[in-house]
């Protein structure tokens, strides 16, 4: 035993820069057990794997790091993780990430990361979802990994709550040009795809979708895009209660006349 | 022009008896356009589609439904009827389902069915998942349509609020047995997964994934879960804002500490 357990895991797979400095910034809080998609599996949501059987690869084995890659998507990895592998010890912290690209406003909603964060945090145990806003391959983390390395160790040290699971997304900037981080709430918004038609070699139409972020409320400085796009680190805590408490009234009115 | 019109999805794809039950129920109400998986992708959340191009093949063409399949997830289908098919004219009502199995509780974050209905809501059209509790692909929908065909008038002539999503369960059981409709929470719960573990002819070790709920306030009476074990319809406003606002202020003293 000795160090503590943390458990990671991300969207983008092993070979994505902020997963391997990530593992580096976590090394010295405790042994690392990671579990990631064989490949990129963006946009995967909290989509699982009924219809097919997963593999799992042990591909890194050192004392204190371990990386296997599962063929199926961020939620299988978690949850191989911890209803096969995790059967003797719990980690006390999972983190999923740090993704290349933003997980803000309604990208929480579609976003393999935050899918495979939020199934972590299932299991009662602090997640962290972090996130870079930028889709580079080679984007500079600098920013994010000074952050994580002061966020996690308050993680560690917090009194330990239900189910816990933060959306923490950093600007592209440099570490000095972070004005702070804030606590905010997801953005109102969607997304408006244009799809781009082509023609196979035999003739028959597709589609490829391309799109992009509506915001319904720019001006509005509590929400994780206005944080963002105004130099600061986004905090918002992710509930997995979707019920609309709001709209139960109107609800109940509409059934009292069925 | 004539008659109003009303999208409808799924993700158990075209054959599924819960959809073509559902196309008969709403030809009273408009002109249907649908546009389903063309395989079925159950537990694929709010995925969509980046790294793939996307096929769309319309399969039946009548004068009041025309379906269509597409090669994507449930959320693909949704983004290519509202982005590039119906760029003239609005649906006055978007319906996802009638899904074999339930989506209650926990299943509202998996779900196909209910990730195509979140996806539709955005567009700020009335929008309802409907969803039977059984996987049978030869199941009793009898009570599900009987409600369907009540729901639907009353959503229609309601007035248009922004997002509106409602996740619709229907217990097993014939019509004369159901007690009647409940506005309910979603259930605290999760999926506790058991993976079979074998060895294909290579002797490579492979899962297969197979879960059960674990309801934690099986006793709670204002849940979806209890509502549904007690013989009611279930029906849950779905929000879309992940943010957890009870959960700020702790964020908010956890981060000053750094």
């Amino acid at each position: 035993m000795g160090k503590p357990l943390i458990f990671v895991t991300n969207d983008d797979g092993s070979k994505a820069k902020g997963f391997n400095l990530l593992i580096e910034a976590l090394r010295p809080f405790g042994r690392i057990v990671a579990v990631v998609p064989s490949e990129g599996r963006s946009g995967m949501s909290q989509a699982f794997t009924m219809s097919a059987p997963l593999f799992l690869n042990k591909i890194r084995d050192e004392e204190d790091v371990q990386i296997y890659e599962c063929s199926g998507t961020p939620v299988d990895c978690v949850k191989l993780t911890f209803d096969y592998m995790f059967t003797d010890e719990k980690p006390v912290l999972n983190i999923s990430g740090i993704n290349h690209g933003s997980n803000a406003a309604v990208n929480v909603l579609y976003s393999g990361t935050m899918g495979a964060a939020i199934e972590a945090s299932f299991y009662k145990i602090p997640t962290v979802g972090l996130s870079l806003c930028s889709h580079d391959a080679d984007a500079d983390f600098e920013a994010a990994i000074a952050f994580t390395k002061k966020l996690v160790p308050a993680v560690l040290a917090m009194e330990h709550k239900d189910i816990f699971c933060l959306n923490v997304n950093i600007p592209v900037a440099r570490p000095d040009q972070i004005k702070g981080y804030k606590v905010c709430r997801q953005t109102r918004g969607y997304w408006r795809e244009v799809f781009e038609k082509r023609y196979d070699p035999r003739g028959r139409e597709y589609f490829w979708l391309t799109g992009s972020f509506v915001n319904w409320e720019p001006q509005a400085e509590d929400t994780d895009e206005w944080a963002l796009a105004n130099g600061y680190i986004a905090v918002v805590p992710v509930c997995v209660d979707m019920t609309n408490y709001e709209q139960c009234p109107f609800v109940e009115r509409l059934l009292e006349r069925l």
